[in-house]
């Protein structure tokens, strides 16, 4: 038994987090107490550290020692998988958006769940103002002329290289720079759909693509989606045989709103359906680097033969949004959405991309990513432990493996559209579900952010929220 | 006659620059030196020299004398008005534009007339860097989370308020910043015309937005120009009613290529005709403060009523186009316009935006415009001159007020493209008339940029191109 004595430690310990004589944001003792208190090696109690990290029950900083996450208790459930949702539909996105957006930008003081964007106080501002300066040191005339319409080229070549780490194999020429993410899937979708043609996409999905599809006159098919596995194959193929599908829309990791991520298995299977049946898939992995897990996941991309794979990503979700440099890797189509590109805007801004060349080749963009990863996995799992704990039962959640976001699905009857009316008349913002689609479905779902950093003040919000909701759900009762 | 003693002495002067006694590029004899000569005040002499100056062909630096610009015989005509070219086409552009913009980027040690763009000598390299640092410095981490999308509000207000030295009225809150003119244009005509819907545009044009057009799926009327006084109404009024118009497309100011200026009068007219047809002219005003003359001319948004006027600019040929900051006034569009930009890339990076905006209100944009404007005017003038050195009899070119570039008609049976193939196996390169039109007209039209910093070898070149189409004219005779 003598080797699985850090097993009985790690019970031990879980125990005293479950029953908070050590509680959520506390600190373990130190290696050498607890080896003390049990009589035990250091060894043996660090053996135990590893396990609870892995369940993500505590957090290790090197030096600074173990910080509780969460109880091992969690008594919610996952969102019910979405329904099918049948026929090409031109988008016509809720009337709330709009609105919705406007109190958005004019309430900045109110406590916001609803954008996907790290809080401030997680934004490598100082390693920013160091690349800026180091950019405006740097900076040459031949920098200011209009840059390449696809980007820098050094930048290019540091993007490309960080592919082996989701098992691509990018060259510099594959890469274009756009501005921002939602720029890229613009871009390949022009590049492979015209006016009235039909894009599938998971459904729920992110509204900002729903919306650029609207605006480029594009229909859509809605595929059930999954919050663990997302969309299913055999789905995807016969919606294909249904319709005349232009491109597919895809989000492999973490997706927006639910939280899904592909397996390997199902990447390489789209990626080989899309060469098979010559249909472009855009992969929009902008979350694929805020991975709770040790590795990074791999894409579509990275099992793309002969380019029918568009990938997307950016550094707005990583590093600022106000940075507004994206990328894509369009495959076959990469020539095209060059052109698309250069008639757009001629080209990404020059100095943005120097300060960003700064950031990726002194390293400090991984130095921030190592710190922001575990950061993130910490607030989101705060961020469940409160909901399980202020939301009435029946309330069902998503447990992504990365990401921003958490997608929550609440008893039925509950209205999410009404309960966001509430929440801004409380000063607190939450995304309506029925945001997500163009079909009216998910009206009692809501999305929240958990990126931001954790306070009294953000548990209130979520206390308040769940107060809300059971209010409703006594009217409804009544 | 005393009164008008100071024309003789400017004629003095002028036959002495003329019979090259005093030759272009030349400092004259300072002031106290030319009125000992003549025995004359040296408020007299003054009075001569500001006559010199506005004829074009001194150019006054305080502090260090008076260098010459070019001489008053200049023997050669404007081009042609362009000819009437009837009947709504979809854009299809000159096989020849991705070639020679491929060879522009690959070949950047040739001698480039192509560009309409600044010399690197020419940009406020060391202020647009003290501006970076300020930038840096005062970021803060509200800066790095997504702008607005019509941009920063104190950057949009520092537009807005020069916005009375072209006799506007703007307001912040009428000022969108976007990616460049480019992308204020496209977000503009996005805004007002839908696949298959028909604008009208001065013919020659500028072939980036004829390609944004052509990738839009619009067609285009073109209107026939002239190098002075640019479009007709009369014209217009007719195109209007023979078809069904969905917006203009015009430069008011030095219309790129032709450089053409509306009179106030016709900005006028335009602006009313618009308001009365309910058309939507797009000015695209982006050479307007590269002015030759005192006085920032007006452009058509200067007269607009009631929002028909959809006004673009940019920095990007006055600061640098690396900054990519672009900027429209989009009328009673605005709001629409704002929705597809916030679709389009969400929002302008904000570190650039900050960075324009420290240039513009410390006045280094001012100070630099003053150096600048003055300096393009002498390039253009020796560019004037040494093409009526050494092109052939029969050559016509554009007299722009403002700008960077002339529009050069060659004599009749010269092929321009063909010139162009000449001119890069001779390192040198030019824009063929064809790409600034979808008809295929002006075949034998060049347009050259004026912004290299003069030096032996960019007269040389003129002199070889001349040369190459004195060739061409022999080979065509026999």
């Amino acid at each position: 038994m003598k080797g699985f004595q850090y097993l009985n430690i790690a019970d031990e310990l879980e125990k005293l987090i479950n029953t908070e004589v050590y509680p959520v944001g506390r600190k373990l003792p130190s290696l050498r107490l607890i080896s003390l208190r049990f009589q035990v090696s250091i060894g043996t109690v660090l053996k135990a550290f590893v396990l609870l990290i892995d369940k993500g029950l505590i957090l290790g900083k090197e030096r600074s020692g173990y910080v509780v996450l969460r109880k091992s208790v969690l008594n919610v459930d996952l969102p019910q998988r979405s329904k099918t949702i049948s026929g090409a539909t031109e988008v016509r996105l809720s009337p709330v958006l709009p609105q919705i957006s406007r109190e958005e930008q004019e309430h900045q003081s109110f406590v916001s769940f609803f954008n996907a964007v790290l809080d401030v106080g997680l934004l490598p501002l100082n390693a920013i103002r160091r690349s800026l300066q180091h950019a405006s040191r740097d900076l040459s005339g031949a920098h200011l002329l209009y840059e390449k319409a696809n980007g820098n080229p050094l930048l290019r070549q540091e993007i490309a290289g960080r592919s082996f780490r989701w098992k691509g194999a990018l060259s510099a020429e594959d890469v274009v720079i756009t501005n921002g993410a939602l720029e890229a899937v613009g871009l390949c979708l022009r590049a492979v759909a015209e006016k009235g043609d039909t894009i599938v996409l998971e459904s729920p999905f992110y509204y900002g693509i729903l919306q650029t599809i609207e605006a480029l006159g594009l229909k859509i098919v809605e595929l059930p989606g999954d919050t663990l596995s997302g969309i299913d194959l055999d789905q995807l193929e016969q919606v294909c045989e249904e319709h005349r599908v232009a491109a597919c829309v895809l989000i492999s990791n973490f997706n927006n709103p639910n939280g899904a991520m592909l397996s390997d298995q199902k990447k390489q299977d789209i990626a080989a359906f899309a060469r098979r049946k010559k249909i472009p898939v855009i992969d929009d992995d902008i979350y694929g680097d805020l991975h709770f897990d040790t590795e990074r996941p791999a894409n579509i991309k990275s099992y793309d033969a002969d380019g029918w794979v568009m990938l997307c990503s950016s550094f707005s979700k990583s590093v600022a949004p106000g940075y507004r440099i994206g990328w894509c890797a369009p495959g076959r189509f990469t020539e095209k959405v060059i052109r698309l590109k250069a008639l757009t805007n001629v080209a990404t801004a020059s100095v943005v991309q120097l300060s960003l060349l700064q950031l990726l080749n002194t390293g400090a963009y991984d130095r921030h990513l190592r710190k922001l990863r575990p950061e993130l996995h910490k607030l989101m799992l705060l961020t469940l432990q409160a909901i399980e704990q202020y939301f009435p039962v029946g309330t069902r959640m998503s447990r992504p493996k990365g990401g921003l976001v958490l997608w929550i699905e609440l008893p039925q009857g509950v209205d999410a559209v009404l309960l966001h009316q509430k929440a801004i008349a409380g000063h607190i913002q939450i995304a309506p579900g029925t945001l997500f689609s163009n079909s009216g479905a998910y009206t009692n779902y809501i999305r929240m952010s958990c990126s931001n950093l954790w306070s009294k003040r953000i548990e209130q919000a979520i206390q308040q929220l769940g107060n809300m909701i059971k209010d409703q759900m006594m009217k409804n009762k009544n």
